[in-house]
């Protein structure tokens, strides 16, 4: 079961050194979420390879800045055109619907499909979304506009039953799925056997927290605590601070705090400022503060691994 | 003084195999016009080194279909960005001064600079931009929405003034402009001489016309007359005839035969449908009726050179 992110935009507003606009895609399972969609998503979705996109039945949108969104237009009216017939629901704060309808009118289009706005709140962290593999929480984010970042977490999977377990009391395979789910098992002598015994743990949920654009916000922290990847912006380096704050967003120290204050797995830095050609410089501040860091690079797929228990 | 064409999308609505939906440059002399402005097109003109781009002051777009104006929003934001305070005016059909206006309100953004939004004729061929150095008429096509071409031409230059006529004549510097202009000279003896015998002609002024979507519509054939550059779609080949008509788009044998009523210099195809991956079919199509075609190709400049007389 992957659990991986592939960035497809890491530059903020002005794309520049073949650095692009906010857009990444989460692969949990056997579903593909696209998390805000810059100009151009598309076409780096093709670049980088994610295929069968058909298959992205949700997108996340953290707030309606261009940079973050002028990329819907082309990727809803592509879908239609490749026939898409599957539903589509995309989460954003409010306007969003209405952008996209005055798109479409005026430019003549139609989609084959069906399109569902859910306005989530960027005030505070609740769940917007469920499916089978994952559940997705808000999590209210400080900028010039109303913004929410998101945190998906896998659902407890059920517990591994021990192979010699299951020879040793010579468990029939019927029995199996309501040991795994809990249960205790009970043998043909009537002794009860305590499910404890008979599996390890299930491997522990993964996580991500997806958190742009942002000025520094401890109110972060609880939210994000202890999840294995954590994208957080860091448009700029530290000595930006004064501009930082000014523009309502992080530097590379503000991304680390945060990281290193939630214990989380790892972090991924992103939404550059167009002046940094090379990032080299703010990959080694975020690491000062918070060592597993990384610039985040177009194109890479981060991926969780789960762990296996004992 | 360059005539020249720099193409920055090739493909029709659905981006396929490194193209793009359509955009160009079109330089003549110090003016750059940008035609055209499908998702995109500022990362083109930055992998295609168009520079200086806040040169662009008039946008000339044919339709209001998603694949020839989605990059509207990025580019004109990223303008504003860059701090951009020239004023900006976009020909088009109506209605993108209400799409664009939307899209800026809900993405809460806005302008430095002033954008003129001139809506121009679908119906007839009017001149709807002149400045020092060309004029620019619409060319009405036959698409599903309305939708013209243009057709750029440079204004006749001065005539030459031959060297071993000003020796002969003893001609004064301030008297040269004069004679380029038509004048006659007279010299110290009160002797006319006549303007055409001092001079050769201007050359001829160099055109450029951008038709595209269109069905095959002969009515364009007396507007391009004689063109030195025409971009005509090529959606589909010859054998798509039927489809062509039922989506109002054009096969290689309707570009080229427009092409060859009209004896145009030279045909670059484009708006190449997403099914051909390898588009040495099409060209060779459109070559069998009009020999100086070629299939346009994203990234490459098609320079008109200055004829010079006798």
């Amino acid at each position: 079961m992957p659990f991986q992110l592939t960035l497809l935009g890491t530059n903020s507003a002005v794309p520049a050194y073949g650095r692009h606009p906010t857009a990444q895609v989460l692969q949990t399972g056997k579903s593909l979420f696209l998390l805000d969609c810059g100009e151009g998503t598309q076409m780096r979705m093709s670049q980088y390879g994610i295929s069968r996109r058909e298959r992205i039945r949700e997108i996340f949108i953290t707030h309606l800045h261009g940079d973050h969104i002028y990329g819907l237009p082309g990727l809803l009216t592509s879908f239609s055109l490749n026939n898409r017939t599957e539903p589509l629901t995309i989460f954003s704060p409010p306007g969003l619907r209405e952008m996209i309808e005055a798109v479409l009118k005026y430019s003549h289009a139609w989609l084959n499909y069906e399109v569902n706005f859910a306005v989530v709140p960027t005030d505070q962290s609740v769940q917007v979304f469920e499916n089978k593999e994952v559940t997705v929480h808000t999590v209210p984010l400080e900028h010039r506009v109303p913004t929410t970042g998101y945190l998906f977490r896998e659902k407890p999977g059920l517990a591994n039953i021990l192979p010699d377990k299951i020879a040793e009391y010579n468990i029939h395979f019927s029995k199996i799925n309501a040991v795994k789910a809990g249960g205790d098992f009970v043998t043909a002598e009537g002794k009860i056997i305590p499910h404890a015994e008979l599996t390890r743990p299930p491997a522990p949920p993964r996580s991500y927290a997806f958190c742009t654009d942002t000025v520094y916000s401890e109110a972060i922290i609880p939210l994000v605590k202890g999840v294995d990847l954590l994208y957080h912006e860091t448009t700029y380096v530290a000595a930006e601070q004064e501009k930082a704050v000014k523009y309502a967003h992080s530097t590379t120290k503000d991304a680390a705090r945060i990281a290193k204050a939630a214990a989380v797995g790892r972090l991924i830095c992103g939404h550059f400022s167009s002046r940094y050609t090379d990032l080299s410089a703010l990959e080694a501040e975020a690491r000062e503060v918070f060592p597993n860091s990384s610039a985040g690079i177009e194109g890479q797929t981060y991926s969780v691994e789960k762990k296996r228990t004992s």
